[in-house]
């Protein structure tokens, strides 16, 4: 099987070579590797942040492995240059809708959360975030109001297709779990959370065994503060899970522990850590790897048919961190070599 | 001077009610008042959630003090008879534009917050958040796709002179506290932002004393969790505003503790608490009228320019707290009308 590797840029290199011994040392020659440029790695290289061979590996690969995009030296560019560009074009190519964020504490890291102990050792949750949608791909741009001063707008929209599969997808991800479900929306203010609501509420009468709620964004957030114990899993859509699952990650210890899969209807899935580029650490050994070890967990486990391959390496994660392993985010001095060093040694 | 007091729906009746013995104690005849129905009692009365009466009454005051809306047997009216509309209605045609909503850990608090004591105590923020524009206000509605199926629509967009107009409150915000302004924005993905970002760098040239820094709005989820102390003044559009201002208040503690501030171009404004209507605990006495005591306090300091006033009563409230006052919120047991009895006493 064939992983495409997109590393990208600031700390992407590191962390996924990491990724990628760790991947050797499980599944040898059961898998094989091509790398291509993305972000604005690429678009130094080649013009464009997401080069055409770039999406052409992507596409033929059975899963991607993808590091980070982000460059400040880019921050002067047209939108469709921007390494950005490059993460939102090959969610849109290669149709992944369903962005899966598993948000939980590995135990010994109950001191690391900002949250107190008790509470942050409570979380156990998977957000299920749109990701095809939303106000990220409506109409948009800059025009001029009636009195000739300048306006920016962009149109936020969901259409009654889209919402039904992230549904099902939320709902199948509950019934593999607690079975109870909370949609997030905006539905007081918003006509395109009204149908996300009302939608989500025609889907769940196929799921009878799954408890739905619905909550407020704003109300959300604070409920990720105040008792994040609370939840199981989490559907919603693009915009409102960029925000509200990056909240949820940083209340379960650092964001350099957690993975996510983004998937399309075939079950064809990127994987990349949720922490970006970080280029104020890039090239020093100090980023955390496990988060890409973590998302090549989750690649072996829902596209590779490898669960596994993906239980092995979550528990070598699990015991490096009980041996100590802990990289600067962790309040450790490892470096990032060293980290993967502690996981290969726990396999 | 007049005050309208709209008390509104659940719990709001109750806490405005401690509010108003208070400013009875500390104002005496300075202060007159009238009430008028808002919010679902509004509706269950005259049909309207805000009644033109209502509205006539918020206008003539020189100041308003507002309750919660929200009343869960109106869910299934159109989405103009709604509760909230209410609130949003005075937002718009009073012209409240600038929402201040500080937000600080009264020390005695501590162990209230989700977060550790350490990073809770630091908390000493205020979010400046636009209130008159955004996707709340533009175009919204339901369609038929060109395949003929829903979907919901609502237009994100800010023009220059909202953006510069709320820019000017954060600065000025900044220039009365530690001269440190974050905005907020989403300009990665959005031309809304897009604009926001350039609009508030082209004002900051008129402050530069004030140290400026943008901020991605999921990186702001994050560090309002890992390291809220950081910030000092937040300035951010309406939609992020709801959800970062919740998220913030809620690690600075108990929801029941925090005023906000709603104000338009001649300093008129609109006083709420944060909290919402919590139907669920409506009418038994469990609520904590602090957060609503504190919006009257800074309704004299910012509306009718009587901050000596607002200064004894924020010392009454810290006092109170001290002397071990706690609502069921707040993990104490005393009533709301105990908490407001509390107050007048440490007066
Ligand atoms: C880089 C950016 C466009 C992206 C997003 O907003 O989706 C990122 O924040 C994420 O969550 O993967
Ligand atoms: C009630 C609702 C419309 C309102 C808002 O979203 O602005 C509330 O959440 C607030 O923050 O005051």
């Amino acid at each position: 099987m064939l992983i495409a590797l997109l590393p990208g840029d600031g700390i992407g290199p590191e962390v996924v070579a990491q990724a990628r011994r760790v991947l050797d040392a499980v599944c040898g020659d059961a898998l094989s590797y091509e790398t291509a440029a993305v972000g604005g790695a690429a678009y130094h290289a080649t013009g464009h942040p997401l080069p055409p061979e770039t999406l052409a590996l992507a596409e033929r690969a059975d899963a991607v492995l993808f590091g980070a995009v982000g460059d400040p030296t880019c921050d002067a560019l047209e939108r469709a240059l921007r390494p950005e560009q490059a993460i939102l074009g090959l969610r849109k190519a290669l149709g992944l809708f369903a962005n899966l964020r598993p948000a939980r504490l590995f135990p010994e890291l109950a001191d690391e959360s900002a949250l107190r102990p008790e509470i942050a050792r409570a979380i156990d949750m998977v957000i299920v975030r749109e990701l095809n949608g939303d106000v990220y791909f409506g109409e948009k741009g800059m025009r001029r109001t009636a009195t000739g001063r300048r306006e920016g707008y962009d149109v936020m929209s969901y259409d009654e297709d889209q919402v039904a599969r992230i549904a099902h997808v939320g709902f199948r991800t509950a019934m593999g779990r607690d079975r109870r479900l909370c949609s997030v929306d905006k539905a007081n203010v918003l006509e395109t959370s009204q149908l996300w609501r009302d939608v989500v509420i025609e889907v769940s009468a196929e799921y009878p065994d799954v408890a739905l709620e619905h909550m407020y964004v704003d109300n959300a957030a604070m409920q990720l503060v105040r008792a994040p114990g609370r939840f199981d899993v989490i559907v919603t859509g693009n915009l409102f899970g960029d925000i509200l699952s990056d909240q949820a990650s940083m209340c379960a210890g650092s964001i350099g522990m957690l993975p996510s899969a983004s998937l399309n209807e075939s079950g064809k899935g990127l994987y990349e850590p949720i922490h970006g580029s970080a280029p104020d650490i890039a090239g020093q050994g100090k980023a955390n790897p496990l988060a890409t070890i973590l998302s090549a967990a989750m690649m072996l486990r829902h596209s590779l048919g490898r669960p596994d391959d993906a239980d092995r390496i979550e528990t070598a994660v699990a015991k490096a961190l009980a041996g100590g392993a802990r990289s600067p985010d962790l309040g450790g001095a490892m470096t990032t070599d060293a980290m993967g060093d502690a996981v290969l040694a726990a396999l």
